[in-house]
């Protein structure tokens, strides 16, 4: 890596770094996969300070360049943004971009050419020690009903019999099948059978299944601007033509769906990731009036409506409107993401289709987990375990959003009524998102950008800019307050 | 359903039967998914015996008309026999079939249109209680360790701290692969680094993820004929063009390679699915000759090598040409299918190209089972099982053997060498496979006929009416004694 920086420049050099590091990735001299050196040890090379390598690290990942794998580095990311989707102007904020994204080039039959696959991966991984972290993807480990756990599995495996050797449906256990449409008859007003109920291993495997059943290359999909980041990669991958539609405090912008036409819609309308909006129910009705109109099907991913504080909690689209859409559940928030165990819920005329999809994507789920899950959610040891998360979470939220006044005054947040973390509009003044995150990590805080977080952004990166995402659920009283107190300090 | 049965014509009633309900179905009178009656109710109906309506249904179902779903009833197949990939004939054994498969409808604005999705299930769940049951894909419920296996998940929740809540690498758990890549290096000569392993659902999902990494909507892929139904089914699923390549007792036949064009071939060399052939070292060596002038990647499904009963265990293709094979092995044989747990290994090359695929695949496994499963590898207590379990299988093999021999005299068989179950011809002068089940089954016997079984035949029937497919693993030695009797007995 060949650096040369004018101290003299009106630049800082933190920007000429940036610069240079970015027109070297686009030039092709740091190659894909590249590893780039440490911030220390570049730091010193340049003989400059470790925080200005630091900011434009952070930089170039958050616009993703820079690809971190945790424990291991920093590496030039395979697919670059100026390869990757964005989004076309226009009233429509259609963006049909077939093109965009370079058909990944044929493997040669020279033995070592590129596999096929460009897709890039997302954020979901942290190993980062960090003692402060308000990684918005963590729930509290302290919060997991162990000693119940134990005696679910155990019992299960007492009576376990040939289910440990045996097959089971690809669709999952039917006990977890069933349990799971009455926990939502109850709790969401979504009336179905067990047959239309699929166990999945979290919601991207959901949503590698719904396009299986829904989509082909090609296809376009309305998705939520910023997304998520697993979900906006995944489409990219699929190639399928993307139409990022933008999101305000009130979730999706119904407005901007006039003119689109789109097979398929992405939306998480009770807590919005990563910007946290929670979608009006004028707007959930525009969009089922929409995907009426247009044939489209919606994809609801309801990953953290367990976690609602206070106020109304919205009608599902799902029961709104049982026939358009593909209702996604998880237990990764509610309980563990560790038990990789969620589930998609297919209208009643697409559940065959789904049910053969899904047996040649994977034939099932782990029995164990599932036959402790359906004993959880029968004995109602599972409801009784939300309403003490429940609470503790919101004491949490609570907590943040008094550190945040008490130490930045008037602040701008988004994602409070639900979940377990919030977005928080950095207040005028103060460095952009990528340095504030760098900053906190200098003073042992974790904060993320909407890149970072494992948001996605379309297009302009404004949103990313100004925005920080915090998740609160993993954290103690004290330490929320402390970590905030230390940002406030290091800014 | 409107059947006429002629009493007086040469033709069999049962065979009237199936061509008249055959006909129904291409007519589109009997229309996919539509139930049909039970055999019982129409044998009553139609004044005939029951076994007549048997045999036509198990023909049906057997040639792919129709569909059983266990516990609940039979149906008429989405895709038909008529409509699905079958061979081209000629030298190159090559089937380039893209229009094959009619391209599933675009779904219509209107809101119950047929979804895109048209593959069709495959048999992989049996909830039959038939007493004396040859399914072959079984294993011994009773050979599992549970009181080992118990101990392992106690201990494993006991250390879980944040892993039951945290997302962890879609790639699997480090120890897991670590002690994978160590298992493999043992036992089958495959040196490897952890990373290169990725830790899966099970091989459904294996294929999946190296469809995803190297392979694009309208590839060649090679496939054994006959060839697992759950490959067969995804393959044709996603659009790729079959080169199914005939198969004899030393496994794929290479010879039919020669001018055979493909980006991918799918083989299971140490013993084949359905028809038990291990792949000659002779023809190891051609068939990985053609990858290397074609620029093919391999695909080794590995699936029961851990059962080889005496003779010399042939090298994996793997350790033969690492840089060309995708090797995929599975807990479910050698421990239990109710773990969902397998493993892809692949080429140093792409494992950043899987690792970033299996993440927008899924978020990864299980953690419990993972975490329970790299202390059973590590403590030696995998590799102590296999060999208590090799030699009780081994029993039962020789067990059907012998009792093949004692009813029938002198038998062909295949897959004898390993695995839990083998392929049987059945002499001249008895009935052909579909018939031949059905009359087991009305002896309360299971024996499984290639598409029932599990396996697909491309193009003609030859295997299918003439072979039959039995596992051993799961019967006791009296109960395989008895099984084969009552058989000999009914026919």
């Amino acid at each position: 890596m060949l650096i040369s920086l004018d101290r003299t420049s009106a630049q800082s050099l933190q920007e000429q770094l940036f610069e240079q590091i970015r027109q070297q990735i686009l030039d092709g001299r740091l190659k894909a996969e590249a590893a780039v050196p440490s911030s220390r040890h570049l730091a010193q090379q340049l003989g400059i300070s470790r925080n200005s390598v630091t900011f434009a690290y952070e930089r170039l990942i958050n616009e993703g360049y820079l690809i971190t794998r945790p424990m291991v580095g920093t590496y030039v990311a395979t697919v670059l943004p100026e390869q990757a989707m964005s989004t076309v102007g226009g009233a429509s904020g259609v963006a049909a971009m077939p093109d965009a994204v370079p058909a990944a080039e044929r493997r040669s039959p020279e033995r070592l050419a590129p596999a096929a696959f460009t897709g890039r991966p997302h954020s979901i991984l942290n190993n980062s020690r960090i003692p402060i972290d308000f990684w918005p993807q963590r729930t509290d480990p302290r919060a997991f009903p162990l000693k119940t756990w134990r005696r679910l599995i155990l019992h299960s495996l007492a009576v376990a019999g040939h289910n440990l050797t045996e097959y089971g449906d690809p669709c999952g256990l039917m006990a977890l099948r069933s349990a799971i449409a009455d926990h939502v008859a109850v709790l969401r007003d979504i009336h179905v059978r067990p047959e239309q109920v699929v166990i999945v291993a979290g919601a991207q495997l959901a949503l590698n299944l719904a396009l299986r059943v829904l989509s082909r290359e090609g296809d376009a999909i309305v998705v939520e601007n910023p997304c998520s980041q697993g979900a906006a990669y995944l489409f990219e991958s699929v190639n399928m033509r993307l139409a990022p539609i933008d999101t305000d405090e009130h979730g999706i912008d119904t407005r901007r769906l006039a003119g689109v036409e789109a097979q398929l819609a992405y939306v998480m309308p009770s807590h919005q990731y990563p910007m946290g909006g929670v979608l009006s129910l004028e707007r959930r009705r525009e969009l089922l009036s929409w995907a009426d109109r247009t044939g489209a099907y919606l994809i609801e991913d309801d990953y953290d409506n367990e976690f609602h504080f206070g106020g109304m909690l919205l009608p599902a689209l799902k029961a709104m409107s049982p026939e358009n859409v593909i209702y996604l559940g998880t237990f990764s928030k509610s309980l563990g993401a560790g038990l990789r165990t969620g589930f998609a819920i297919f209208p009643e005329h697409l559940a065959p289709a789904a049910a053969a999809a899904k047996a040649l994507l994977d034939n099932g789920q782990v029995w164990l987990e599932q036959a402790a899950l359906a004993e959880f959610l029968l004995t109602g040891g599972f409801v009784r375990h939300l309403r003490r998360v429940r609470l503790r979470y919101q004491q949490r939220r609570d907590a943040l959003l008094s550190a945040l006044r008490g130490q930045f005054g008037r602040v701008e947040v988004r994602g409070t009524e639900a979940g377990t973390h919030l977005a928080w509009k950095i207040p005028p003044g103060l460095p952009r998102a990528h340095q504030m995150a760098a900053l906190a990590k200098s003073r042992n805080v974790g904060v993320y950008t909407i890149q970072t977080g494992g948001g996605h952004e379309y297009g302009t990166a404004d949103v990313s800019n100004d925005w920080l995402l915090m998740g609160y659920a993993s954290l103690s009283e004290e330490q929320i307050e402390a970590g905030i107190t230390r940002l406030r300090e290091r800014i």
